[in-house]
């Protein structure tokens, strides 16, 4: 059993985290640090737990445990991890934005590897700071790099996408009351979302002579978990040869699998699943690809890592049951 | 045209009264006052509005509207009328439940009237001021006043109501943010909710030796508008007795109405109806009855009071479309 | 007061009719044409009429009513009128996509104008026969025709939108099944919607030289009312030029206006609103426009069409409230 | 490894049954029978299954599995069993209210335990035929047993329970479409739904002298999933005092826990947990009881009651992450 630790603990994705861990056959939860619930039961905010466990927040932490997942605001796990020393064996995920990308990678003598599997198992395997993707980024990059892969990616990406009210975050605001979102449909950051930086370095990875330009209109959905993107492109070669490029990447992933039926969001839910779909339609090929926004494109994703990290069974821990109603 | 002045513009009601007067034949906005807001567009908060209206908030009042609205929270009401002075021919509709009950309806030389035009419509035509139901209070007063009216309520009675997240007003909290109301249930104030001292004061008043209890279980429904109430009784009379009892007691109402079918939430939301429906099984009467809470539960039942109040026509203003989808 | 006749009764749109024409002024509903609810309460079917009307669906058709709404199938209103005679003086307004196109237009001695507003209010005025628009057809043609006014469309078109599930009307599936689409999100008809054909005549009966590609993905979203449409396109002049284009083509338009600030999708629901915004980034101009499918996108239009073939002033009985919430 | 066989494959039960026997350790599904859907993969229908097992539907039965789970219409079981022979070894887990019921148990020499944990788990544990609750059923029960057993169920009492669209089952129905169920709110059946039997005859199983009257109303919420029942009745008692007792009886449940706070029906979704609440109110005590309609109502109770029949660890196969928002 190893000794995990959560920093940021009040938050959806290490709410979601320590779902996972408790039901890990190989992870004990050392501590979940949060200042501001010190001293109450982790169940107090995470309610479904009631039943469940026992843990208290903290306002220790441990610097020797195994592994430390960094659940903090986009900017805050630099500063976190410059005030704070660990012991050298301590492997470190963050599921910030803090190192995804190569000019951000290193902190001192620390080097973080991007965090996604389908991209990058074995470098994953040998790293001890590692980088979890974002989700967005995560539905996107999936959608695209078997074609990246096999540098047929030659004109620009569309890419529309609907996130649910999760993907926001835990902090109250007017986009994410009740009365606002339930039947409303919006978008926002038009064409600037920061999570394009990371797609475009993971598939210039693949394939180097990448130069189009990815479009991408992020949507805010009246639902929670999930995200659903569509992404098109002109494409000259058949669908078969893209799904036969497609099944060929993914023949060993764990959890990324191909539909030959049409997809739809809620098929993911609740998984650590990411499904792909194609269609042509005279030159353009259309990819459809949807992710729980908190597990494969968050917390799922960061459990997926510490298994490859640390040698257990890639599936252990998130083989788990759709809600799908 | 009367002018019309409104306090509190920002919130749900003030929202509702302004959408309502826009289309009021007989009514011309003269303010809607918001210190928060001062300046703003109105469309800015209420962005249903836009090409609706350029109306602006306002700093200022106009002592000498011809009525103005009081759209306040509880408490504030009495305490803005004392900080500030209107013409004596300014006649004052209250949402808030400062003068609801009989103990608390005079302020100086003010005496308000209880706004339920089902209850007491004269005293209403008469009244200069005016406390407007509550939401629950009107759903449940509706479906009891008709029998109390023949002193024909003899048992305790059970009402169970739920309520959407428009019920708890603007401000964000964690039981109206989205990914917590999304699909989620909750009761709150078991058997101790504020509204329940104005319906056994309206009971009352038409059966004055009512003693029994009134046993209330408010809950939270995933829905934003609208109240749906069941209340039973121990009943020995007919359910033609009572059918009878109620066709006659509505029969000059203008937006309550007894539905022979079975009736469910929709087909009240974003009108100022009450649909009732009676039920008898055993010895049980059930009484169902729905309103939207924002109208018949608060502003469209004010702008009804204000028809009486002028002389309009009793629905002017009042006969609204639907959303019912 | 006119008299109307409505054809295929129980359906959305028919509903919605119903509504708008029981508050406008200069109507009165002569026959609901359903056989399969003949003899029926129209208020066993759409509910929230209760209290409204004691209108009865018919299973006769009279053929002299001064105007005829046809709400059947796609398909379908071109065999009824082949199958039925009305008087010479009867308008007849068809909501199917029957007659809206060129090559479809005339029927015998009918010929159906494009009853779209603000794309051609003077022959709306005197046609005798209307093809209403397509609900997707109407969001995307508003966002699109100021620019092909001023022939400035000159590259492809990506459109991407997503309706409620009315959209769908009313015959049961698995798709409009609640525990299928509560939550969920897909797309359908990808690149191949039916609409485009009818938006593609509008734009180049504007902009005769428009030869770009309109790329549609059309969208199910989990909630019943409205169309949320952003469409994007390489555009080199600035984003005031395009307001002003805009401001200028809208400058008389009745429901269709121009917003500042973001848009999303509940500030026209249940109203016959249009909004549109405008943004730019780099090279690329967004347009979002946004409708309810069953007013602007249906029913709503159509009476604000018989407006215009009347006489009647062209927002009579459709200045709705909205539900907002 | 046991071998199971599902019976009446394409329900919302069935679908509960195949993903969670996909992740327990101690079984292997031998066949998932229905005749509509034979030779098609269980994918096709469960679709959330998509990358997750191969299993195909199949019009044939392997009359010598170890274990038979009926997921049919209620009246079908009985037809089916009487209808087809399995070996003398089979344990059969029937899902309908079939056999719940004293005067219903036998079928030929079969006898049917009834299968709630927390009321029988050592009869569970030496049964063959398991009649397994009804999720109203289960709710209601677990909130009245600990009180029954010590004999302090005095006075009437009074149920209000709310269901998601999935207690409906996958038939389509107007109730269960999207556009009727959305933000709305209904009730049905009241006073007289047929899950009042079983949870009287578990009532007098512990306390004899029982002859209350329960008083249930049921409704429908616009969510898929869960179920939130409250329940009061006069009690003369302490609130500690029935906490202690609450306590003794589930200090060994598996699934039922007795939460301090307020709970709210997102806390149990897609768990197999129960939750209550305890609270009073002058002489009134209020229990709160929660599950998730398709797990501990229905299916995870099953493959609970199999743990206990086979011996396994009673939470195999059921320590499931919670969707929770």
């Amino acid at each position: 059993m190893i000794q995990v630790g959560i920093i940021g603990g009040a938050g959806y994705t290490a709410g979601e985290l320590i779902r996972l861990l408790l039901n890990h056959s190989e992870t004990e939860i050392n501590f979940v640090f949060s200042t501001s619930n010190a001293g109450n039961k982790v169940s107090k905010v995470h309610q479904d737990l009631v039943g469940s466990t026992d843990l208290m927040f903290s306002s220790e932490i441990n610097p020797d445990v195994d592994v430390l997942f960094l659940c903090l605001g986009h900017g805050n796990s630099k500063a976190f991890l410059e005030a704070h020393t660990f012991s050298s064996s301590t492997k470190i995920i963050d599921l910030s934005n803090d190192f995804r990308l190569e000019v951000d990678k290193k902190l001192e003598d620390k080097v973080f590897v991007y965090g996604l599997p389908e991209l990058q198992k074995e470098a994953i395997k040998k790293a001890k700071y590692i980088a979890n993707p974002g989700c967005f980024a995560t539905a996107i990059q999936l959608a695209l790099l078997p074609l990246a892969q096999v540098k047929l990616i030659k004109d620009d990406i569309h890419v529309n996408a609907v996130t649910g009210a999760t993907g926001a975050g835990t902090s109250l605001s007017k986009t994410t009351q009740f009365t606002w979102r339930d039947n409303n449909f919006s978008y926002y950051k038009p064409f600037t979302h920061q999570h394009l930086e990371e797609i475009n370095q993971s598939v210039k990875q693949l394939q180097s002579d990448f130069n189009s330009d990815i479009i991408f209109m992020p949507n805010r959905g009246n639902f929670s978990r999930g995200i659903f993107a569509t992404i098109y492109t002109k494409f000259e070669g058949s669908l078969e040869d893209v799904k036969a490029v497609c099944q060929e990447y993914y023949n060993d992933a764990a959890f990324t699998f191909i539909s030959d039926e049409d997809i739809h969001l809620k098929q993911v839910v609740n998984t650590n699943k990411c499904l792909i779909h194609l269609h042509k339609h005279d030159n353009k090929l259309l990819i459809t690809s949807i992710v729980d926004n908190l597990l494969k494109g968050a917390s799922g994703q960061a459990i997926q890592n510490m298994n490859l990290m640390f040698g257990f069974p890639e599936t252990e821990g998130l083989q788990l049951k759709a809600n799908f109603f």
